[in-house]
């Protein structure tokens, strides 16, 4: 399909311009081809536009300051208006939630017996409800914390999990994780010697046997499906 | 202390004439002196307005409908707006925070394994959280669900906990709503002639008689415990 992209940030923020995180984020964002930036401006949502807008992505991320433990009102007035119950019986199915949130305070303090008292999961519940009934999957939160004080490493590292987060896929499916265990076991191997080795080896290699007859199999049955009449 | 009102309900509803429910609710309020309503109305606050509003009551509740997972975005940005950091590090302390929410799907659905997954209390734990930043007491939390397919004895007991809940000192315990029925009672039976009255005045004086008899086993009880070895 074209005209796909992958992910769509709703950012929710009331000074934008003047936030040097949200403004290193967009930069962060900019080189990768499949994602849109949508920012919400205070007054009238076109329903129908915002409706179709969401309907193009596969993956949506609302993106905020955490203000009192929610996002800025903005963002629920948008959700009150935009998600109205049909919509959220058809059309959200299987696209992925995320939030990203921007935190004032250390993360650390989000916590059992903590100031917070709350952790982040609990705080964001809500988000998580709404996922739930609109059958889509909630992505972990990614939380940024204390920005301003991050050193450079850290707003490299903080790059590259933004850029992951917004693109890279959430499959924790068998075959990805069968993938790096084998990458990994064949390195791993190769620390050893004499019997160890070859043992590992011949995991690996049963490993990927088995994958080979696996995807034979899955070919077999895709002919025999498209055979029928 | 004079002009100190006990509890100011905040409704956040964008159509309390037409709702049914809130209507309800006006009524069951109106007789009691010591609570005030105060509608949120688009538009911008008067801050100080606000902020002297909430110094003067001691329980703060605030009334809305659920939209998904969390109160209509009126309230959230009047809490935005009006509770500031200063404010909320000074003037809110030791004051209780309550949650009167109405739920259009019953609320049995709101536990791990049913449709709506959570529960209130964890749906609402931004409110908690707000209200442990504050150093407010937050109230257990007070819902309504399927108002319409209430009968009229439901509709009365409801009447009867949402004026507690508005009134009643916070604790839970036998003698504190027994008191209230008495105070409460008395009150009403002044509004009834004859032998209405004269019931009313019978039932009061039967709680209170009882009460007393309680109150002595009471004594009676730790006196015995006292002389115990």
């Amino acid at each position: 399909m074209n005209n796909v992209k992958k992910t769509l940030v709703i950012i929710a923020h009331p000074e934008v311009g003047d936030s040097q995180l949200q403004q290193f984020l967009l930069e962060s964002s900019q080189s990768l081809k499949e994602v849109e930036m949508h920012y919400l401006i205070e007054g009238q949502f076109d329903i129908k536009e915002e409706q179709n807008r969401l309907k193009r992505f596969d993956r949506i991320i609302f993106q905020f300051p955490m203000y009192w433990y929610s996002a800025p009102s903005i963002l629920k007035k948008w959700i009150d208006e935009v998600i109205d119950y049909t919509f959220s019986k058809t059309e959200l199915r299987n696209k992925e939630l995320g939030l990203v949130v921007s935190l004032g305070v250390d993360e650390a303090n989000f916590a059992s017996g903590k100031s917070e008292k709350f952790t982040l999961s609990e705080i964001f519940r809500p988000f998580e409800a709404l996922a739930n009934k609109c059958q889509m999957i909630f992505l972990p939160i990614f939380s940024i914390s204390l920005f301003s004080y991050m050193t450079e490493i850290d707003k490299k590292r903080l790059l590259i999990e933004y850029q992951q987060y917004l693109t890279k896929k959430n499959r924790d499916n068998f075959k990805e994780k069968e993938n790096w265990f084998v990458s990994r076991g064949k390195s791993i191997s190769k620390t050893y010697e004499g019997t160890k080795q070859e043992d590992l080896e011949q995991i690996m290699s049963i490993i990927e046997d088995n994958r080979e007859e696996i995807e034979d199999l899955r070919l077999l049955i895709d002919e025999m499906r498209s055979d029928e009449p």
